[in-house]
């Protein structure tokens, strides 16, 4: 309307991305064979099950997709259609777009086999957009965001692939290849997209009111009580019960932490509902990377403690320092609640991983740690010496970190500088963080209330 | 209190209902035999455990029932506690009567045998009213509206049986027998009560405020979310999980369509909240009657882009028409989010149907369309012949929809008489979308927000 | 900051309890056997997958903990922050506390193990001091909370072990350990922390306002939904799925009557939203304790009935007797959601108790009524006779809540004067149900909005 690649060309396109899936999905994608219906003289029908077995932790993933994230990102004034609303667009699309190409990545005889697992993956890859969403929260057009998320997924299953296949490092939960990768990539975006020039203070309408703050915290509980779900449901056996208490423990005492931190450092020393909000749930993301090793409990407390830590501190110091030197407005603190604590959780997957011994993971080392028993790895080989050491192993763990930091800003550089100077259409400083650009919004509401 | 039928009567009527309720639970319904205490010495409890796998999924679609209707609801700018209220109360009734009603209908020795099933069927049954509700959001008291879901959940009990058990049409996910029947008898009611003389614009209170948005919202993310759930629980075995991948397919392929077709049609291009509310959720319905049966995941994908499209369509275009050509207010839209997808899914089960083969749903068929093999059907009758051909069951699915919509219509218009003509109480034109006639509410809101 | 005992002091002290925590943890706490990895060579993991099938009922019950009471606490028109907000930090201290004093009660070889049962039972002990801040809500300072919780909690598991294996008695949903205990608790230190004097009418700011109570509709709603899976979680085998039956008919016919007398008994026959916001959820306390039992379907819904009745009338007449007479303010009215309906719990499970026979209740009467079997029970020991009779074990009911409501309120008023004549701040009347003393509100709300 305004401009090439203004409003109606956008969500043109959109629709004709949409159509593409649709022929993806028809020529590459069919039901795995255990979906059909089984012979009429079959015994078992055993396999069906087995993921179905999953499903209510799949449930609870949807739920911090598409309400968790969704209004947690309701915190400001006058941008919670968008928050909500562009949330479900942009799962909506991705989870689609995430089935196809983590799909062709794992093909057989050239077709995509649709279980239960390929939708939980998918929802897991609808986080890391959603995370790069919130450090650009209102300040791009939805078109640039969804177009960002089909760049981003396609980046991220690269990654993934190469930090788990490749390197062979483990990421139960997730904090190396989603967390980190979601907040590096979306900063760098954002550093791209900052305008020329910049007051040093925020739009007045980055800010959050007072019914706002609690639609928030309809998405920050969602997202603390299901959160061990996230971090369990790739682990296996007694593995997915040690994730389960692990991050349990770890969000407790990071909340603990929150609170007790976010009054001593305020001003007047009154709670500050941003770390109430956000970094309560740091623990979570910081327990990811090794929720399912043999932590200790105290382990997982004391990781809760530290990330809670330094999310506040964060949010207090490190993110106003951002904005004034870097222009760089991280609109929900994601470097606080997702940047930050996965590099906690990467360095912890580092230490942990270099105190591995077979006496200790037995028979979990194959599942956890493979490339520690070799990929051919039988039990005679455990038995007689590990393939990779637990110090290499330690090494990869950070190779892991430091690959996916590389790629995630490299790619939102490059994502952001399309973004910028092609036809997109970008917003201007006094459109930011305001929905009635591109909604309608009930003309009554000035008048009345 | 103001007239024969009027608040307290109705009321008291009420309250009476529920200790009738109580005396025919108490002469007719028993625990299931494998809730009882097993025998000292039984050896298992294997039947108990089946029905409690079953349980998560119960619990999604309670969540579906009481907050996600009850929430959608909410839009209105000042009906926000009859939303959520009347919900719960008609909820709470409506369950119990299902179970009764079913019950009487499935009867051993006289008995109606408890058991989770039993509760899940009621949930499911609670839709139907709620959707109807949705037609008439605003313009009747409560006492018409529980009145009105005693009545319709009778008449649901039997047309289902009809269509289910008679007719033996293939309905998963209940869009024929739950979405159609709910939306057209809601319809039906509503076109009885409308007022003799009407303006063409909706009243002042007919909207939402920024607020009130964000509220439905938290309803629409949880249908969007446990629609799944609904749809297969009531399926079995592989055709459970086929059932779950194709609603989340079609619900994500309907979502980004929601929101392409909202874009184009809106005025000036702005995204309209009350498409991204419900449109959205009908690739849900749209998915529902087909959604265990071989569609291929494309198929779920296509479905959902046709029902997104067309369920916009209608808000835009039909749902205004009709407000102004027959004075019929359908408050939520329910025929857009309701009705037409349930149409839609009635004519894609007759065109699945009309392709079943033997080779392709073997073990399977006698699940899903039982009418196929016979009444006696055993494997050796499957193989020899279909005791019903594939088009003679696509006929059949057509039957359903048929009979569905002449049961709806016709009790919809006879349940509107009754409530208009006799001696209950009808909301006047200036009483509508108000939550004050039947609530107290804050007085402090005048003056101070 | 203020005296002693002021915020920071207040704030530091809670940091070095989580502290002691990660201390105690680390000295005391280790995985249980089962999360430990499998030996190389080991056949079956049988025992880790057991505990995981409670899963998906402790994610509801973590959803009724952290959204259901947080956003029940939202009605207050200036309270939200706190309500959902501290409801967080109480949780979060409390289930790390719980898991310490319920594990020092069953150590084994000095150590404490962990596995998900811990963390339920958790879960449930953060119910307590939920309900008794409900007594509390917007009249304490957030340290005096936390403080009293910590109390609270050791005095809870003591009172729980004396009931459950002392005592011996039933109490499957927790109405008397958990609810009773809760509630009269609270009122106890609500009665010492009343102001010396005190106008008969509530403070303007003890009140909601038309968003306040949707937000609360929100805890209302979840709660109901997923009480069921608080009140079975702890039952075994068919148990189970009657304590499931029985809850949801007992809620949904109290949701009825509270509908119906609510009409009845308000101003101008309105209905109250504070009635539907809570005693609705009356049915789900009163048919906690006997959830499990042989009731009926019809003993359910009595019971329910009978609840839904004493909670209105509670809310219309007792408590406006007691914020007149005693000068006690129940904000949240939780001595009609929680007290009295405990009670109803109490009194039936002994009249359920007295009715017990061995013929009923057969392989199960071990597990429900264990001091009815003897401490050594054996199957011939039952066969022969009962150790405990019926009509002791009804005793032995009464004598359970005799004592946990002894304990509560003795508990209560001790921890009241500790809170009140210590070095603790104490909130002024002015104080009262607002915000902004203890956090940062938007400054932009009074000019805007």
């Amino acid at each position: 309307m305004h401009s090439p690649g203004g409003k109606v060309s956008g969500y043109v396109a959109l629709m004709i991305v949409q159509i593409i899936f649709l022929v993806l999905f028809w020529l590459f994608v069919r039901y795995e064979k255990e979906l059909l219906p089984p012979a009429i003289d079959a015994e078992d029908a055993g396999s069906a099950k087995e993921h179905v077995s999953k499903y209510p932790q799949f449930q609870d993933i949807q739920v911090m997709i598409f309400i968790g994230f969704g209004f947690l990102m309701t915190f400001l004034r006058k941008y919670g259609y968008s928050a909500t609303g562009f949330t479900l667009f942009m799962a909506a699309l991705v989870v689609q777009w995430s089935v196809l190409m983590k799909g062709f990545l794992h093909m057989e005889d050239g077709k995509i086999s649709l279980s239960l697992e390929n939708i939980i993956d998918a929802d897991i890859a609808a986080a890391v957009p959603l995370i790069s969403m919130g450090a650009l929260l209102g300040r791009t057009t939805p078109i640039q965001l969804l177009c960002m998320s089909i760049f981003e997924v396609a980046l991220f299953a690269a990654n993934e692939y190469l930090a788990l296949n490749v390197f062979s490092i483990c990421d139960c939960g997730g904090s190396i290849t989603v967390h980190a990768f979601g907040a590096y990539f979306g900063l760098a975006v954002a550093l791209m997209l900052r305008p020329s020039s910049d007051q040093n203070e925020a739009g007045k309408l980055e800010g959050a009111s007072y019914t706002s703050d609690i639609f928030a915290m309809i998405g920050t509980t969602f997202l603390w009580v299901y959160w061990p779900s996230f971090n369990s449901v790739l682990a296996e056996g007694a593995g997915g019960e040690r994730a389960i208490l692990n991050t349990f423990l770890s969000l407790a005492a990071a909340t603990v932490t929150t609170f007790v931190v976010s009054a001593l450092v305020s001003h007047e020393n009154k709670l500050d509902m941003v770390h109430v909000q956000n970094s309560t749930l740091a623990g979570g993301v910081a327990v990811g990377t090794v929720c399912n090793l043999l932590l200790g409990v105290h382990g997982a407390v004391l990781i809760g403690i530290i990330a809670g830590t330094v999310s506040v501190l964060g949010y207090r110091y490190l993110t106003p320092w951002m904005t004034a030197n870097l222009r760089l407005h991280d609109t929900c603190g994601v470097h606080n609640l997702h940047g930050m604590p996965a590099l906690i959780s990467a360095i912890a997957s580092a230490i942990y991983a270099s105190m591995v011994t077979v006496g200790d993971y037995r028979s979990e080392l194959q599942d956890i740690f493979p490339a520690m028993v070799g990929t051919n790895g039988t039990e005679t080989k455990i038995m007689g010496g590990l393939a990779r050491n637990a110090s290499s192993q330690a090494g990869y763990q950070l190779l892991g970190i430091a690959v996916t930091l590389l790629i995630a800003i490299g790619g939102g550089i490059l994502t952001g500088v399309v973004l910028k100077y092609t036809s997109f259409r970008n917003l201007k400083k006094d459109e930011h963080h305001q929905d009635e650009h591109y909604w309608e919004v009930p003309a009554v509401e000035n008048k009345e209330e």
